[in-house]
């Protein structure tokens, strides 16, 4: 048995992988692979509009609002996103969070003027196109515990860490978008839900690939869809809905960081430094007494089975991913490896 | 038994697809799918360095060309290509063989000066950035048979639905791309060989995700690539060294299409317009005697377990792809098919 901490590519609900494997290679009885049918067959567009019904409803999805499946990750669009929604005349406002806002506003800021602003409420500005916000910070363990505000420049939040991980009011965002390697399927497939309203924005010199109103035109199928990734968010969106969707995921979620953060606050051995109302229920992040316990910290949790244990590059320590895939059984298990870690090394 | 001749997704090879279910659970016996390891893993970073190596000993790559495996389709490149090796005050030369020719000149007309040029030779002009060919057109059953001539302005090549189909001479091509759908793998991924030193040309103000330069410098992981479809890429190249590489690939290819173009020729029933010599090996697109026959066609051909025999929507008529995966014994199939289907209505 093998816990698998990973912050991304991360762990995916064991009968999401299970189903997936039970009808590899024979989809629907048909004798093919979904991988291996036409994305325009009836077969395939059924699946793709199911899906996408099955996530406005578990993510109570505005009708005035679009959702996309596109190819790439949520980085494509730090790329993408500023050529779509901002005129060259316009600034960006963004609230940095961490790492991954960072990593946005770097590319953003090759196209179009960025104004950094403050993390609690909304900036003001006639020349600002939207506000760019990172809802969970992989890499620091931060996280957004509210939905911004409403009213005002539009927000356009990155939610590839924390989507789906809790019930959320769209109405107060212009677009959110996630890459799908942590809570939605493999990597390879971004989802964005955006305002209807706003796709008026994408100019037309924009290539159709890259031009979120020509994707959102064709059902984002102006090419061949990642087919297969698409289809494994279905059963992911499925599998959410039978845990009784987006409360029950904030439940589960909110009782397996809390158990965690909890050992680490009373362990006299762990840390964790974020500010604790802002303390991320997706990546806990945490060091032990020395920085020079880290590696052998993995070591021996790989050994027991515990895997993604390192710190992000960027900063070292401990990470521990809880997606929505992760049982709380997981974090018991790691709650005990480390409790026996830190009485060996204590 | 179903044989599944779509023009793409199309049908992978049933033992690549078989290990993928035997191993989808497991991987390298690591207790985890090699969709929920990190891309910046060693057993993943080892697995992407041994499939391009693969790649590179099975296409003859030369040191001087870089690989890199992009997320997106063929027609996301279409957009690219102009802005990382097109400066605005230089013109695109395209060959315009069908379909897919004509969809590429249309993006990149959205950007760049672009000049419609003969087929044959290649043309000359200061200002040219590169001429654009298309090598196999599935809509219009149309190959290129030869690679370009040697010098003059780099060629660049969409090979999406011919790649890996015989041995090439990557000399006399600037840049080959391909979506992986056809000969690769699963939709979602984009392998582009290029000469290294054209990646110069990239700007700077291009996005991380959009530039090429920076793509290969980050060995194609600049952020998370589509793990799953490059291991399937992987076990694709391994199946063909398996069969004996490209000259193996181009001997079965040009008996399948063979078998299927002499049966056509000689039927008396149904009748394929392309010119002889540029009749592709990898689409065959063919019509009954009467346009109404085909929908009768595609559905009695569908009840014998034959799929994805109807022709393009922008053509119509009939068309079988026959790919690397596609063995000569669902050719055989579908001309007896095809005789009973025109003995009974011819």
């Amino acid at each position: 048995m093998v816990w698998n901490f990973s912050a991304g590519p991360a762990m995916l609900p064991p009968p999401v992988l299970a189903r997936a494997r039970e009808e590899l290679l024979d989809w629907q009885g048909r004798g093919v692979s979904v991988m291996e049918v036409s994305h325009r067959g009836a077969p395939f567009m059924a699946m793709a509009e199911a899906c996408e019904a099955r996530l406005r409803g578990l993510a109570q999805v505005p009708d005035d609002y679009a959702v996309l499946f596109l190819q790439g990750g949520a980085s494509t669009q730090f790329g993408l996103l500023p050529q779509n929604y901002a005129r060259q005349d316009q600034a960006i406002a963004f609230q940095i969070s961490g790492h991954w806002a960072e990593k946005a506003l770097s590319q953003a800021e090759l196209m179009r003027s960025c104004r950094r602003v403050p993390m609690d409420g909304l900036p003001a500005g006639d020349d600002l196109a939207y506000c760019h916000r990172t809802s969970n910070e992989t890499v620091d363990g931060w996280q957004f515990h509210h939905d911004p505000e409403a009213g005002g420049v539009p927000v356009f939040c990155d939610m590839s860490s924390d989507i789906l991980s809790r019930p959320l009011d769209l109405t107060r965002y212009g677009l959110v978008y996630a890459g799908a390697q942590k809570n939605i399927g493999p990597a390879g497939l971004t989802l964005v839900i955006v305002r209807r309203d706003l796709l008026g924005r994408c100019p037309d010199s924009l290539p159709t690939l890259l031009n979120h109103r020509a994707m959102a035109e064709s059902g984002s199928m102006a090419n061949t869809p990642p087919t297969f990734a698409w289809y494994l968010a279905d059963l992911v969106f499925q599998w959410i809905e039978d845990l009784g969707g987006l409360s029950a995921m904030a439940s589960r979620n909110a009782e397996k960081a809390g158990a965690l953060y909890d050992y680490i606050d009373n362990s006299g051995f762990y840390r964790n430094d974020v500010a604790v109302d802002s303390r991320s229920l997706m990546n806990v992040v945490f060091q032990p007494p020395e920085a020079s316990q880290c590696a052998r910290f993995v070591a021996e949790a790989e050994d027991a089975g515990l895997m993604g244990l390192k710190g992000h590059r960027a900063v070292g320590g401990l990470r521990a991913s809880l997606y929505n895939a992760m049982p709380l059984d997981g974090v018991r298990t790691l709650i005990q490896f480390m409790s026996e870690f830190a009485r060996r090394y204590g």
